[in-house]
């Protein structure tokens, strides 16, 4: 998988995930996958905990807003710097983010690493 | 280390980069550190090889632009997101960047990993 398939499969997840397309979303993962969200916290492991964790995302409202252009590498991995505007109790939120992920050999993300910190994250 | 103080030397590390002070960049660095730029080309390993890499960048005059905040994480690691401005033979190129790093218990850098790829670098 070459560095500009990677960038369009990230584009394909942004797009997905703002569709609120928990199926379209999931068909970019592979079954092994692993997401650490944020960097620092237990990893959802497998395909069911990666996807109770997007369900959970999605059915809150959140969004994705791509800064700048996606990364690719010589490797099997690329990344994604974007805003994730989302609904916390009773305040919207902005979180910002770099999510790194890596694809297997059939063009699936096999892990994903989100890095954010608790000072990334703010009120609006 | 916390993701503030791992912003904070990230923002050093552009500083002193964009300052062409190497003994200052150097600085930031742990011995045994491993610089992997871009990812998926064999890394440089240990402070030796590492000063080197760092050395000819400087030398060469190039300068980076940060294009959003620094992301921390509630691990050891953060990410800088930025455009290289730099010189290759005889015209100024301009590649996209997001580095992660990982500190040490000293708060030094004992990892840096560069995600572009070969559409991430571009002639102005």
């Amino acid at each position: 998988m070459d560095s500009i398939d990677m960038k369009k499969a990230l584009q394909e997840y942004v797009d997905a995930f703002n569709a609120g397309d928990l199926d379209r979303l999931m068909s970019l993962f592979a079954d092994e996958a692993r997401v650490e969200d944020p960097v620092g916290t237990p990893p959802k492991i497998g395909i069911k905990e990666v996807e109770a964790f997007y369900a959970e995302s999605l059915s809150g409202g959140s969004k994705l807003e791509l800064l700048v252009s996606p990364r690719g590498s010589y490797g099997n991995a690329a990344t994604i710097t974007f805003a994730v505007y989302a609904q916390l109790e009773d305040h919207s939120i902005r979180i910002d983010v770099t999510d790194v992920m890596t694809f297997d050999s059939d063009g699936k993300i096999i892990s994903m690493q989100a890095y954010w910190g608790p000072d990334d994250m703010q009120k609006l």
